[in-house]
């Protein structure tokens, strides 16, 4: 794995201009796959990553990695995949192009821990070209993103998190911190609970300027996931709980599936491009709970909580602004 | 409710053509509602059903009738509905139509057993209208139907369910069993899995020649729902089970979940006209289990369970077709 780094390392000063992209970044995500799942197995005693190789019948592939039962991740997954063939023709009109072959690659992941008030977590960094000719495709953008879904919102969290989402935007010209949480609230947005699905982070889709740099700064964000993430699963991870927390994590894990199941484009894109169905749904959390017309009742953390659940300006809030519960 | 259901009696023989049939319709299925909703009470010790009337700013509303945590159900709503308003947007260019007051009216089921050898049923009967004057509509048309979701298939129950839904189609003109048995098939289904929802029943919609006699069959259809599963539900309520069973029935249950958020007509009309989410969403199971990859073992009753989740010509199967623990 670290020679897969310092490979790429050497890159950053010397921009390939005889590898196509595609494979660039495919061997950028799969070499990050690695170093997330050992990081997060080291982390979890409870149980470890199992992978799994697919391949698709009209070409390429992936690598699932999935934990479940752990003591840290109740379950959790982290995917590559490389897939490449001619556009499914929803695609070909959504993108108003002719039939074209198209290439698709990306990491994401989907952390749904066991203690409730860890926050659940999706990332992904993905990259898609249109055309015969990856050294010359007709089209091809970047995507990506982070974002946290806590059932105990905490202020300290959740400004850890922007915070270092603001960081990697803010040293790379082609990444706009604001914006990028802007697109990331307007996403993950459940328009039938009029709520969002967490306290956000950054969303990016379609950037086209400058693939060079577009390379660059998707590799520092993939770099970055860890840190964003870990040392709030650390802080959180021996805090007791009880039946109530649990129950309460599973009604929020049932929105969490009515976002992804309802409008994530990249479960459709997933689904109607033939993806690997078990490698798109290992984002659905592992026990989960609907009851009808649940209500916290105010002045009760879990009331709190959902004060977190409109999108707010986290990394100028002071401790005075929020709910005590979630200092 | 007797008083209801006589009076509607009186009115088969004499078809008015005094009142509009969206009003008949909906007077239908409330009465319907109070039916079926004493006839589930009566059956469970557990709980009872609590009654949500709920209104739509852009007109109308429903009655949701909701149970939770009951010995024979541990999630179940019967709801009623009846709305109007100009037609959403989407809608109005999926039906090809321009803007347009709209009226629809109708029961929806869903009910979820405790017990895992108990299947999930889910009915419903709705009317709708298209035009200023309910009397004269520009477009009507009747939807509906009954399906059956086992975790633990059995050739007997399906058959009973099929057959009393056979019956009922087989004494009206307007209904056809073949081809309703075969629009559930196709309706029921979830292509990224690649199997059925469950064992289907009968499914209809857009139906729109001879209202009268529609009206006619839904009713006798919505008055055949307690026949076609009470018997299948008392036959099971006792037997007992474990937690393995309990396990494959909430894994079972994210199927249902993935089929009603990802290809449900009815939830999605639902959510996009503005209909009440609580009571769209109360079809959602009680307590659900996502696994990476879950495939059951070959021999054992899971396995020979998802025999079951392939359409089959149900009414004309043997014993001796059939997997040996599913007779």
């Amino acid at each position: 794995m670290g020679d897969d780094f310092e490979r790429l390392d050497t890159l950053r000063e010397n921009p390939r201009d005889d590898i196509p992209m595609a494979h660039r970044m495919k061997r950028f995500v799969e070499a990050l796959q690695i170093r997330i799942v050992r990081a997060l197995d080291d982390r979890d005693d409870g149980a470890s990553f199992e992978v799994d190789r697919w391949s698709r019948e009209e070409g390429g592939g992936g690598i699932t990695a999935v934990i479940e039962d752990g003591d840290l991740l109740e379950k959790g997954g982290v995917n590559t995949s490389a897939v490449h063939g001619p556009l499914p023709e929803r695609m070909a009109r959504e993108f108003d192009v002719d039939e074209a072959p198209f290439y698709a690659t990306g990491l994401s992941l989907v952390l749904h821990p066991r203690n409730p008030y860890i926050p659940t977590v999706h990332a992904n960094y993905r990259y898609f070209a249109l055309g015969d000719d990856l050294m010359n495709p007709v089209d091809q953008w970047f995507g990506g993103g982070a974002d946290l879904t806590p059932y105990y919102p905490r202020l300290s969290d959740t400004q850890h998190f922007h915070q270092v989402w603001k960081d990697v935007c803010d040293r790379h010209e082609v990444a706009d911190y604001e914006a990028f949480k802007q697109e990331c609230d307007e996403y993950f947005y459940l328009p039938h609970r009029n709520e969002a699905r967490g306290v956000g982070g950054i969303f990016y889709d379609y950037l086209r300027e400058d693939p060079e740099g577009l390379f660059f700064f998707s590799r520092e964000a993939g770099r970055a996931f860890l840190k964003s993430y870990l040392p709030i699963a650390e802080r959180h991870r021996d805090e007791s709980y009880g039946r109530r927390e649990k129950s309460y994590q599973r009604i929020r894990r049932g929105r969490y599936v009515e976002f992804n199941l309802v409008y994530d484009r990249g479960t459709k894109f997933g689904l109607e491009s033939g993806g690997r169905t078990e490698s798109i749904l290992m984002s659905m959390p592992p026990q989960v709970q609907w009851r009808y017309d649940h209500t916290p009742e105010s002045g009760t953390p879990e009331a709190d909580a959902e004060w977190y659940f409109t999108a707010r300006d986290w990394l100028n809030l002071t401790e005075e602004e929020v709910p005590d519960s979630t200092v």
